[in-house]
């Protein structure tokens, strides 16, 4: 399954906003086209975001080459635009970070065309190394598995999620492909049912036994010991391990740890901003109140009401078992691990 | 705001599936009609249900008294299915009880007419005595709060829930005249989103200030430090103080446990079981399907999806700060406490 696709003239997005009930890719031409599929979360998920806005730049800067606009400074304003669309995953930004400095490399010497066809190459790669930092990710994550384990997951960190393989649910297939896993719990995910849209439709599709709850079960399913292992996805990882993720995840942290059950997080390097010591600096964006009082276009809320709605919160570092991401499993203390791989990156 | 009303024919029932959208009663000339609105949730809130009953008797009584049907017998038979409406809210097993202890005196004395009239009076004096409880109990509870609070509560507790007033929802009524409540946080409580469309819409009515979240959220608004204190309602409490309510309400507890928040309780006598010693003796209902995988007839979820839905969860009486009652406010060790009212109600 893919979340999106580049054929080489328009990236092509699986429309997440219809999942479960129609399953249809839409084409995207236009880099202002993917940055509105960022806001409305028609592509969402923190790798697969960081890969859309790569294939955004080069869709802006092929409107720059051909309408023989000025490169440079266009190229600022459409990275600026895409940038804008959502605060809180750091894929996007890095991903954005990382098409502008070949940019920058390329547009002093070479011609606008030329560009193009680095920044293209680039943004293939940026997909291509997500897929496969996926699968690497799934060998380390499968092997915290021993026995027969029953896991939770919140949110939607599949496939669907990142380019196409994806991170908690990508090492949950290959723990499963393993034999270690009995089943997952899948948390609905309120507001928007990432959970119950997404998570148990992936499942599903590879006959992977799931059982769908809502948010507020997950802690009666602990107490009962219906699972023995909780393992989330990220969408920004700090110096010192805190993660933002989807809203809810905290509270599934702290029931785990008072359940005596390992909490994991799977997310590539491309996740951890080096440039936040905890999560009290991370940026979390708060959506419009109507995601909760209304439902498929039911409303089922008072008109009027006050909502409070962060689309994230931060799970402090002393809460996770173990962080995996495609350069293995890391285990607390997390600020050494991860300032010694900021290090082996160049310092950045 | 009454939940239910009798006016000497038939009970009126606020049909609570149709709030917010609409406000309608709807009347009950049989108690086959109150016993489907039990299973529906048409009535729901364990004090309330219990009322309910308790007319349902009195239907049942008045039809057995005119077709001159084998009165005692099909007493029975009436109690019989009221009681197999919903099986975690001791509130209804303990209003049956009282009305076919009436009964019982009365039918062999006493013609179906004569009884008829003891059901009668019996059900009004469970309705009036709920009400006058609730009004005892937010006495009581408003002195825990010494200072503006903002309050977090899940589900309904008000006076949906009861006959006309409310448990946690009185205590808070009575706490926000007093100056002492500056916000309520409610959570919206899925499946069924009673939160959402019955505690917010209470509280709206009323102009208290009202911040509706998803039940995900609650950890992070206490993470936040939005809310001083949990006070929730609950359908059965045992001789160890250990309270069955609504599915999420055991996750809240831990919850405000590991933020250092008290987690309050609020229950009439009537939901007090004193026939069990821990929560691990109450019958959990687990509830269909399609609460969780459709809203209002939008389907949210994989058709096929497997679903685990309990209605009710059980917090350990070791996350209680304290249990409010129309009797006063019990603090721990419960079990004591709970045993000296078993002893004072005559050892039942």
């Amino acid at each position: 399954m893919q979340s999106l696709a580049w054929n080489g003239q328009c990236l092509q997005l699986l429309d997440q906003t219809a999942l479960p009930v129609k399953t249809e890719y839409f084409a995207c031409h236009d880099y202002r086209r993917v940055a509105e599929a960022i806001r409305r979360l028609e592509v969402r998920g923190a790798p697969a975001i960081g890969a859309a806005a790569a294939f955004g730049i080069v869709l802006g800067a092929r409107e720059l080459a051909e309408n023989h606009s000025d490169f440079w400074p266009g190229l600022l304003a459409v990275a600026d635009e895409l940038r804008q669309t959502r605060p809180t995953a750091v894929n996007l930004f890095w991903a954005i970070d990382r098409m502008m400095a070949v940019a920058s490399r390329y547009s002093p010497l070479f011609s606008p065309e030329e560009t193009l066809l680095a920044l293209e190459a680039e943004a293939v790669a940026v997909a291509a190394e997500d897929e496969q930092s996926n699968r690497l990710m799934a060998g380390h994550g499968a092997k915290l598995f021993t026995e027969k384990t029953a896991v939770l997951t919140h949110c939607n960190a599949g496939a669907l999620a990142t380019v196409a393989f994806g991170t908690a649910l990508g090492i949950i297939r290959q723990a499963w492909a393993e034999g270690k896993i009995s089943r997952v719990f899948a948390d609905e995910t309120r507001p928007l049912l990432q959970g119950a849209r997404l998570t148990a439709w992936e499942l599903m599709q590879e006959g992977i036994p799931v059982t769908l709850i809502t948010d507020n079960m997950a802690g009666w399913v602990m107490k009962r010991q219906m699972v023995q292992a909780v393992i989330v996805g990220a969408d920004r990882i700090t110096l010192n391990g805190d993660v933002a993720n989807k809203i809810g995840t905290y509270s599934v942290a702290v029931l785990a740890k008072e359940h005596g059950i390992p909490f994991y997080v799977a997310a590539p390097l491309s996740t951890f901003d080096f440039s936040i010591k905890s999560g009290e600096d991370i940026p979390i964006e708060e959506r419009g109140d109507q995601e909760v009082t209304c439902l498929g276009g039911v409303r089922i809320a008072p008109e009027g009401v006050d909502v409070f709605n962060p689309a994230f919160d931060v799970t402090p570092h002393a809460l996770i078992t173990a962080i995996v991401t495609e350069a293995g499993v890391l285990l607390p203390p997390f600020d050494e691990k991860i300032a010694k791989i900021r290090l082996e990156k160049g310092g950045k």
